[in-house]
């Protein structure tokens, strides 16, 4: 039976990948004070997250393997899922910067903190080049070394694609690394990443995740403040939300004028109307219909997953369980 | 007989590379105004250096084939140059925002370019990611694939390191990529890069590459700005060069007195202190012995090349003949 790791778990690997940049570090004699600034970035920026992409890599990897994980198992599959919770840190430290952010996790961002200024810009950067010590120091006799190589690679371009789309337009809070990402890590360690499972993985995880952007869209708006942490502010920043396209979909000429004349505006008010539009037009209902529509599909595409090469149904199904039906 | 290349024949090469890396944003769907946006950052913060360090790969596998290049020859060559090219630029716009510089070869920096501002480090972020894209272009089956990511890896993650000192100390305006990695980008492409020819390179180059940061110090102070192209700062920036160094290594007491009063104040009648007392310490005649004594052990060393295994000691002729005695 596979088993789901906890997040001290997988905290606890941490410390050893720490060591092992800094000792790293140290053989390009780098002197001890900039060895130690190097950790402190190390652990103010990726730890004290939630960690719920990088704990899906062992456990996506227990349930191909059916059986929790021995310790070697779990230490490289940890690995790989801090991997890429140090390109999220990659990711967050700079687009601070790049919007200005204040805070973060509840305390300064990085760049805000006493002495850090621009230095987090170079930090950011050693954040991102940690993953690749890490991957020669542990994958590098790994059959898919290369293929591991670049698969971060191919996320972290495409990522700063979408970075550049959402900076030179509306400014958004999101840089997520995609679940298809994390399965293809999953499979890659257990070399399983056939060109069939790879398909397989990509036509469910795609739509599935976008059903969660539409759904964290929607939790916007009629998610409550207490369960998804902060107070919605789509409607006032003028965001191109899954709600507002649909309410332009289907308004009469007089709720688009509504529209056009109260979204994005800053305005407290303002936002009240269209969210009183919001209600008339039912988009609650709207939603929850959608969402079970997509849901039957992804389930559907479960259910017809073959397995013959390794992957397993219930692989999806986590990924699908921990999305479904969630207020935060 | 090796050919030399000349700018004009290395710059013919990057419209190409440019259209590469255009195309494979569009596989991403990217938006038309975002493709042009990446081709603007491109070809500003590519083109317009002198390119010694990227045109100084396809030399050296010309000399390394004692032959002039065949157009794919000269192509693979030049690509893996534009490479370290793209890492430069990569530090380049990154630094410009870290220290705060106004301008970059004459223009102002990127960052303070019109309506780019901080998106310039997503920017510096695509500059480095199209290293890897081209590298996974061309070299994907190169027998040193593995080699060339790793190779970029590493003296990426070096001048991070090499940044974190400079940031946290005194800020300095160097982001040099050493000659020993241009080397083994030259060997790797011949499929020559075998231990005892790296460690060669290495015995040579890292000794040139140290020689060559005094010599800059030493221009610093004692080379002609209309050679060196700008007017030294080193003693107003309390820069720690190799001149100060052996200053306080030779200075009696009373001339210690001078320099730890007058060194590093912003000041110019200061600054005209230490450089009287660098001429009453003859440091330009101390700077010429070492220089002469550091070029014959660098020569001894090139004569006892071995090249059995298909290194030539032209290549580091080359090298040095580039450095020795210049005057910018």
């Amino acid at each position: 039976m596979a088993k789901t790791t906890t997040l001290k778990e997988f905290e606890s690997v941490f410390p050893k990948l720490v060591e092992d940049l800094l000792d790293h570090s140290k053989t390009y004699k780098l002197p001890e004070e900039f060895v130690s600034w190097f950790k402190t970035s190390l652990n103010a920026n990726t730890i004290g997250g939630k960690c719920n992409r990088g704990m899906s890599v062992p456990d996506s990897v227990s349930l191909l393997l059916e059986a929790p994980l021995s310790e070697q198992q779990y230490f490289e599959a940890a690995t790989l899922g801090w991997m890429t919770e140090l390109l999220q840190a990659f990711f967050l430290v700079s687009d601070d910067i790049m919007d200005s952010s204040i805070t973060r996790r509840g305390a300064p961002c990085w760049y805000r903190q006493p002495h850090v200024g621009m230095v987090a810009i170079n930090d950011a950067f050693m954040l991102e080049a940690g993953i690749y010590i890490l991957l020669k120091k542990y994958f590098r006799k790994h059959q898919s070394y290369v293929d591991l190589i670049e698969l971060f690679h191919e996320v972290t371009f495409q990522t700063e694609l979408g970075q550049l789309c959402d900076l030179l337009t509306a400014p958004e809070d999101k840089v997520d690394l995609d679940n298809f990402s994390l399965m293809a890590l999953a499979l890659h360690h257990q070399n399983i990443a056939t060109p069939k499972n790879l398909k397989q993985a990509e036509d469910i995880l795609i739509p599935l995740g976008e059903y969660f952007q539409i759904q964290d869209d929607y939790l916007d708006n009629f998610g409550l403040p207490e369960h998804i942490g902060k107070i919605g502010t789509d409607i006032l920043d003028n965001k191109c939300s899954w709600l507002v396209n649909k309410a332009l979909e289907i308004a009469t000429p007089e709720q688009r004028k509504v529209l056009e004349e109260n979204y994005g505006r800053k305005d407290k008010e303002k936002e009240a109307n269209v969210k009183k539009l919001y209600d008339e037009l039912k988009l609650e209902q709207i939603y929850k219909d959608y969402e079970e529509k997509r849901v039957e599909e992804i389930r559907q595409k479960i259910a017809n997953v073959d397995e013959s090469e390794g992957l397993k149904r219930t692989v999806f199904e986590s990924f699908l369980a921990k999305i479904y039906k969630r207020s935060k």
